[in-house]
Formats: C-alpha cells, sequence, structure tokens
C-alpha cells in the first residue's frame, strides 16, 4: 500500500481518489479551501462536484500541501489548467522526496499553446521525478465514483511511470491501459473539448444524431490533423484517448462542454454560460489556443474556427454550424489519407 | 428532373423516397405488399416505418416492379439483406435500359459472406449499369424524413456513377460526398451494427457511458482490421461511413440493433426479441457471417466473438461483456498501428 496525494478535490480529483482508496491506498486529497475540506473530512460528501456520492472515510482532506505531500510516492494533479503553474510552483517549495508525478487535467495555455505536461515541466523540480503521466480517456467522473466499468490510458515517455500509474489505479471496473505518446494523448484530451462544445451548440439549435456524428467525425480529423502537424502518432487520436475520449464528451448529458454549448445555442452569451456553470469549462479556453495554433501552422480547422467565432467574435450560431454543413469539400477521406500517409511513409 | 425508382417501403426507402422528391424527381416506391402501397397512395402515410410523417402526393408507390422501373435513370435498393437476390432477378426480367444502380442496404449474406453489392452484380444484368454505388453513413431515416441536416456518402468504383447520386440527392440538409471505396464503405456499415448489439447490450446491463464509449473505440478498431484484411482501406473506417455511422447507431434511441442489444441484455432470448421488434435487425445475422469470416481469415474479433456466443450459444450478456472490459492487452494501439503501417508501407 502505498501513500498518494491528489491535489485537486473537484468531479475527477475526488473520483480517481476513490479509485486509489478502493485499491488500499492512503489518500490524502489536497483542495485549497478550508470549507471544502471540512465538508469532506467531517460529512464525508462532496456536495459542490460529486453530490450523489457518499465518500469513505479514509480519505482525508488537506489544505496544507506540505501535509497531503508527506511520504507519498505519486503526486496527482487533478486542477483546472490556469491553477497547474501555481499549485505546481508551490509543490516545489515543499516537495522533498522521489515521486511519480501524474495529471488529469486536460487543456491548453492559451497564450504559450503549451499542455499541461509541459507548464508542469517548466515548473516543477526536474530532481524529483522521472517522467510526467497523463491519465486520460473516456471517464466520466459521475460513472467512476460508483464503479461503473471505465477504460483509460497511462500516458508517458517513461514505460516505468506509465506502469507505477497502472499499478496504482487498476482494479476490476476501471482498467488502465499503457501508452508511449503523450503528446497526442494530452493534444486528443484538450482538443476534444472544442468538438463537444460544437456538438452541444448542433443539439441546442434542435439538428439530430446524423448532424452531430458528421460533426463528430470531421471534428476527429482536424484534431489528428492539427497533433500530427505538431508531431504525435495519428494512431493515438482513433484510440481511447482520442475517439474514445470524443464520443463520451460529445454524447453524455455529464458532459460540461456539452451543456455550455447546449446553452449558448439559446442564445445565452459565454459570459452568461460560465456565469450559470459555475465549474471550469475547459473547451473554451482550449478553443482559443487551438484557433491561434491552427493559424500559426497553417492547419485547417473548420469546427474550431466556427467555434472561436461563436464563443468570441458573436457569431451567430445557427448560421455558423449551417456554414460548416455546406461547406464544400473534394472528397471525404483525400486530406486525412494524405496525412497518415506522409506519416507512414517518412518512418 | 429524372424518374426514379426506390424499391423498398421500409422507413429508409421511405426517407430516401423523400429526399428525391424535394428535389424534384419523380418517385416510384416499390413494394410487395398491396396494402402498404395503398397506404401510401391513398392515405399519404407509412404508418408501420415512418409513422410521424405525411408524405408528399406526389410519390407514388407500386406493386408491379414493370410499371414502377419504366423510364428510370436510377433504381435505389433499399432493402433486408436477404431480399436482394430474389428482387434483383425479378429486376432482371424486367429491365430494359440504362440505369444507375445505387443500394442503401447494411449487411453480409451469412453463407457466402458477401457484401450487398457482390451479391446485386451476381443477379443483376450488367448490360444495363455501370459500376454499383453505395449511399451509407450516419442517417437515421426518422431525421432525414423530417429534414435534419444528415451527411452521407456514395461510394463507387465508378466516379460517374457516384456523380449521378450525388446530383440526384444532393441539397441543403442532405449532403452527398464521393468516395472511391466500395469495399471498405459495405464492410464498415454492415459491420458497424455488431457493435450497436453491443452497445446496447452494454447499456441495458446498466453500464454507463464510458464503458459504451471503450466497448465502440475497440469495435471501431476491430471492424477495421476485419476491413483491411479483406483489402479495404483503413481511412475509411474513420470517416462518415466507418466512425460517424458507429456513433449515431451506438447513442442513438433510433437505433433497431441498440434496441436488440437492450433487450437481450434484460433476459429477452434472440428469438422473443425478433418477434418483439417486428423489423429486420440485421446486426444479428452479419455478427454470424462476421464471426465466420474472422475465423476463417484468422482475424481477432473479441467483441464480435462475444456478440455471436450471446446470440447463438446462448452465452450470458453480463458475463461476456465482463470478461471483454477484463482481457489484457499489451498496450493500447499495438495491433491498428501494426496494420497501418504495413498497409502504408506495402504501397
Amino acid at each position: 500500500m502505498e501513500k498518494i496525494a491528489v491535489l485537486g478535490a473537484g468531479s475527477w480529483g475526488t473520483a480517481l481518489a476513490m479509485v486509489l482508496n478502493d485499491n488500499g491506498h492512503h489518500v490524502s486529497l489536497w483542495t485549497n479551501n478550508q470549507i471544502h475540506a471540512d465538508e469532506i473530512n467531517k460529512m464525508h460528501k462532496n456536495s459542490a462536484y460529486l453530490p450523489d456520492v457518499t465518500l469513505p472515510n479514509s480519505i482525508i482532506a488537506h489544505v496544507d500541501l506540505k501535509q497531503a505531500l508527506a511520504d507519498t510516492t505519486a503526486i496527482v494533479f487533478v486542477l483546472p489548467t490556469k491553477a497547474i503553474r501555481s499549485v505546481c510552483q508551490q509543490v516545489k517549495a515543499v516537495l522533498d522526496h522521489q515521486v511519480t508525478i501524474i495529471h488529469g487535467t486536460k487543456g491548453i495555455e492559451p497564450d504559450t499553446f503549451k499542455r499541461v505536461s509541459e507548464m508542469m515541466e517548466e515548473e516543477l523540480d526536474s530532481q524529483f521525478y522521472d517522467e510526467i503521466v497523463v491519465l486520460s480517456g473516456p471517464s466520466h467522473a459521475e460513472e467512476v465514483s460508483i464503479k461503473l466499468p471505465t477504460t483509460v490510458s497511462a500516458s508517458s515517455k517513461s514505460m516505468e511511470a506509465a506502469m507505477h500509474t497502472q499499478n496504482l489505479f487498476m482494479n476490476e471496473s476501471f482498467r488502465v491501459y499503457t501508452n508511449q505518446d503523450t503528446l497526442g494523448v494530452e493534444l486528443g484530451g484538450s482538443l476534444k473539448n472544442i468538438i463537444a462544445l460544437g456538438a452541444g451548440i448542433s443539439d441546442g439549435l434542435g439538428y439530430g444524431d446524423n448532424a452531430k456524428a458528421a460533426l463528430v467525425t470531421r471534428g476527429l480529423a482536424e484534431i489528428a490533423r492539427l497533433g500530427t502537424a505538431m508531431g504525435a502518432d495519428p494512431l493515438t487520436f482513433v484510440g481511447l484517448t482520442g475517439i474514445g475520449d470524443l464520443i463520451v464528451t460529445c454524447t453524455s448529458i455529464h458532459s460540461r462542454n456539452w451543456k455550455a454549448g447546449n446553452m449558448l445555442a439559446q442564445g445565452n452569451t459565454l459570459a452568461d454560460v460560465l456565469a450559470q456553470m459555475g465549474m471550469v469549462v475547459e473547451g473554451v479556453r482550449t478553443a482559443e489556443a487551438a484557433y491561434h495554433l491552427a493559424k500559426e501552422k497553417g492547419i485547417d480547422m473548420p469546427i474550431t474556427t466556427a467555434i472561436y467565432e461563436i464563443l468570441f467574435k458573436h457569431a451567430n450560431a445557427q448560421e455558423a454550424v449551417d456554414q460548416l454543413m455546406t461547406r464544400s469539400r473534394r472528397t471525404e477521406t483525400d486530406e486525412v489519407h494524405l496525412m497518415l500517409e506522409q506519416h507512414y511513409q517518412s518512418k
């Protein structure tokens, strides 16, 4: 049995803490909010993020980071993208022993276009860990918290770190596979939130499953196009962390990106939507980052562009989606084909 | 304006007839059932298959095939797989002029493992048409009949035939793209019904979106594996007729394969389910064909095998799905990777 710190007591952090606790590990769940920590320790509830479950008594919440990290063998970062740098700096100030560093955050930094693991590498002290592990896949926290079967990927350039993560989390209902393409896993996990916003907009406009399936299919192609141009393995985008995560996010009532898109289509402004949600909607900032990144790299991302214009340029949602639908193309697979052909022939 | 015959007045045939009629064509809708034809011609309803829509008066139903085919420029076959050969024989007996032959049937013949276009080529007189066109993609008939946006693929070895089909069907809400990989399009369209049965079983067992996304992701990989071994372009499986159709079939309440799987998981026998559905459930016979085909070709298809055993060998659905979930694998993308690498390097 090991001691693991989970940093961030949102829905996903709490669900992962429950998996680790089920596997017999000692889990300290860190939050910077004393009221939140008190509720977890005294009431064994997380009413803001996972209202329907009772937490095991053995999960202990901490607001003191040094206490949370004491004697740990692994630290799992499950924070909003914008909190990653500051919490890493706090960890650096107190961490004094070797650990496995894992993160489960899906986002891209808007100004630098950096992935979460890149931000973490810049902020953490490299002498205390090997390579960062990314935990990603189709995994609604609500389902994991009630032990519904879930399959995710632990991705790292270090096979040892990936396997440590696999051993910590793996059980009957939570299956973990290893993967070495952290770039593709992180890009797939973050960029899919843009397509989920689009799926919510399509549903919110009253379009059906046919339109949404076409949107998701083309969304996958444009995500893979950007990812491959950045050096990711195109195959990662047809795996669990690509198409798997995309499906679950675009078709599930649990997805907050889908919900935000749905509200946007009904005429709410972005500010209204974010105020009403009260949770982080990673897809919004990711759309901004991806829009600029695609421009910089000269990659064609029509769905991302449409979402960006709806979010930030007051484009009309109906017109933007209709324009996507009637966009002319040569044939169906030409572009993706060319991309994969180049990838494999350059090997 | 052209005269088109649609053979088969089920939900998909009727919806396609409505699209052609919207585009100004003269449509004869053939059915072998006089009561069915009378309802369409007199009441302008198709209560058994598309109960919620009123058909335009200009769609004329025929039970006389010779009348239906008179002066047509294209014939659209939208029949259950098991009716394809006999209707083709009837068409051969009366067709006396050049037409474009299109089909929208998703299935594989159980004993011969033949695709629908192959069965058609064996039965029709080749002097009266060029290459067969396959119309496929994420397209619930119910949505098409009320003009919700839909995107499909017209696939043929003859670009001319594919473009004729595109011109006939294309309009503002029904978008048609051309494609030349008929093998991949037909295999993707039929094999996806097996995965839809699996998705229905997973949902029927009370599993959630995480499990279903993992199942669909792996389902796509095994479909692509078989398809590529048979000579299809692997890229077709990540397009509209592959992943697009798979998503819509596995996540929509309209899908009859999903419904059948759902009922099986609740303990109904296959005979009960088929009797209660009263519609063709193509996935059942396709699962049988694919199971034997995979064995013959030495292709690993764990989901298809599990579904086959639930359908025909009285395997317990819960045990079969749990076994799929905990199946060991090396890493996530190894096999698919190898397959694509071989495909592109052999070019």
